[in-house]
């Protein structure tokens, strides 16, 4: 039943072969869609903005008028009126007309461009301009942020505040959004206690838990704490059932021995399928994957650092994928402070703290996450391979 | 009363000059506190882990058992015992004895080294020991992660995953953390009207006040949204009053030519004082910034792109002084892709795109925000400066 596979390979099974539902859409409040994801491509359904602007406070005029104009040898056009901020204009400007215009006013039929209040003069009802404009200089057109009919935002955006801003600015006041995916999180061995309990000796405190209910608020989902199920099958079971009945997807952990791992897949089995039985990665390799009773399961290793990156880089992935978010990471480039060594045969994660465009490895125990919090990101150093120097040109994947 | 200041003389003032209460604790659930600030160092009480731990499944041996031990002349020792996962042992082990340990178990009294099983036979009660380990090796010793009255998080740590899983480690079933400062959003602006409307000629969507309240909820504030004040300087009073007297700090947007920034300076004048009145930055120029009755102010620019950028630069450090999170920017490396030009006498920030190692210029008018929602970060174009060459290394602040 041992399936060991690679880092990328986990990543495929986690992308196309973990059964994934299609979420259902919600229509939310703009201000309460924030870290949401669009359900929907968003087109638009107008211009924006609907008409031509100035950008400058100055005066607005047809940019053939101004053709040669110098302060010394000065264009002289008649001020034919004034456009007031927020209200709409019916002035139209005829050759050797202009109007006195203000920053966000609406450009008057017949003006092309706007010339700047300081290259200007004005006495009585004529303005000087002392200066030439090309035409469109100083004025936003209709549409030059969104035209009418473009997509604007495609589903599977994590809608930041840059997006609400797009958003509002398209008079969107509810947008339609995935329902957040659930997730059931549980813990299992004997040895797994409360947090809140003092450890006895040879007791460690369920730290998973939490650090994955955290995660899952990160990802964009919602997590479901279900406690500390016990290294025996049929309460395993039990538990994994009751989980995978009420969520999308089951997250496991606490299982960090090679017993344990065969516990978890012996139970995923039973109930489902196992894809994957070992990752050939350094931390993480007592990872599973596989179902049961058709929802996506992660068998995930017991160390909080281990299970930390694995949920990084294979649940982050899998919740993506329902979210239809195509995002991929962006990793930074850097060169190694260091040499490091690494094990042949499997790839290794390394957390790394960026100075300036230096990576400095930090190193910890695979049971210690303390470095992760100290670390800006990670780098992958390949497999069959014995290391990186010191120099080496590296890719950062941010935290 | 214009008082044109640099973008650093800026982000001194907010740093230092803006008043700043200082915000009271609450305790709350650590599922809850993610994202949240410490309000005090947080000491360990204990060590992590608490005793000395298997990172192998093996034999807990005396390392210099197995010194010189090779698969053709191994150690022979007896197996005292065996150590069960999740268990305290009583057992101690005295020259020329091992004890069967699993990964995570307690190592016993008188071990200092796991060796793996792998390098092991037994036969009977004897162990044959077919490699030498060193003294440590392939044990975690206790407080490895975490040493007792050793300080693991400082005040003003925003908690990520990682940092609650080292709180959950740590037994901390609730944490202190500052309460959310209170953020009161204003826009001004006859033309400025609710998203949900249809625009006429001459009118321009509230943007700002969304995209306030969710970047507010992004730096971890309360925003509350007041609605838009008319350009008329007694309204415009009473809302920056009400505004002031419920929150901590008010953002003021909406006014983007030059009256619009006057009448904001004054408002702020009549009830408190006006730090700076202009910024030499591009965009972000009519930025205004002050306090009344006692509150700080930020008088941002109408255009949202414009807005997005001094909330970035002013608002989030004003907030991390609030939160006392000394968390600085940190810039990645990369080179620019084109030429860019730029206006000497102030500081320009450009949204880029990175491609690998390559900052990819995004370009947009000052009142488009389609921009920033497809960049992923920005670079800053120092004032006195023509430009930027295709080539040239830069600064990238990622989003």
């Amino acid at each position: 039943m041992l399936n060991v596979v690679s880092l990328n390979e986990a990543v495929g099974i986690a992308r196309t072969r973990m059964p994934a539902p299609s979420l259902a859409a919600e229509e939310l409040p703009l201000d309460a869609a924030a870290g949401r994801t669009l359900s929907e491509d968003i087109v638009s359904g107008e211009n924006v903005p609907a008409f031509a602007r100035s950008t400058m406070d100055g005066f607005a005029v047809r940019a053939a008028d101004t053709f040669g104009a110098t302060a010394a040898l000065p264009s002289m056009l008649r001020v034919a009126g004034e456009i007031k901020m927020g209200e709409e204009t019916s002035l139209s400007i005829v050759p050797g007309e202009c109007a006195a215009i203000p920053t966000g006013g609406m450009l008057p039929k017949g003006a092309d461009a706007v010339i700047p209040v300081e290259y200007t003069e004005t006495q009585g009802d004529l303005c000087l301009c002392c200066a030439a404009v090309s035409p469109l200089r100083n004025v936003t057109r209709a549409g030059d942020d969104v035209a009418r009919g473009q997509v604007v935002l495609k589903a599977g955006t994590r809608l930041t505040p840059a997006s609400v801003g797009v958003l509002a600015a398209m008079g969107r006041g509810t947008v339609p959004v995935f329902r957040r995916p659930k997730i059931g999180i549980l813990s299992t061995g004997n040895e797994i206690i409360a947090i809140e309990k003092k450890p006895l000796p040879g007791q460690i405190r369920d730290v998973n838990s939490h650090l994955l209910l955290s995660l899952c608020a990160v990802y964009g989902c919602e997590g479901t704490a279900y406690g500390v199920a016990p290294d025996e099958k049929n309460a395993l079971l039990a538990a994994l059932r009751e989980a995978a009945a009420e969520n999308d997807a089951v997250l496991l952990s606490g299982g960090s021995s090679a017993g344990k791992a065969d516990l978890t897949a012996e139970a995923i089995d039973e109930l489902g399928e196992v894809y994957c039985h070992g990752i050939a990665v350094k931390p993480g390799k007592p990872t599973v994957l596989g179902q049961v009773c058709g929802k996506a399961v992660f068998g995930l290793p017991g160390h909080p650092a281990a299970c930390w990156f694995m949920a990084e880089l294979l649940i982050k992935e899998y919740v993506h994928r329902l979210l239809r978010d195509e995002t991929a990471p962006v990793p930074v480039k850097a060169s190694l402070t260091e040499h490091v060594s690494s094990n042949h045969g499997r790839e290794e994660l390394l957390c790394v703290r960026l100075d300036g465009a230096a990576a400095v490895p930090v190193y910890g125990k695979s049971g210690v996450i303390s470095q992760l919090a100290a670390a800006d990101g990670y780098i992958v150093i390949p497999r069959d391979c014995e290391g990186l120097r010191a120099g080496e040109p590296v890719d950062v994947y941010l935290f």
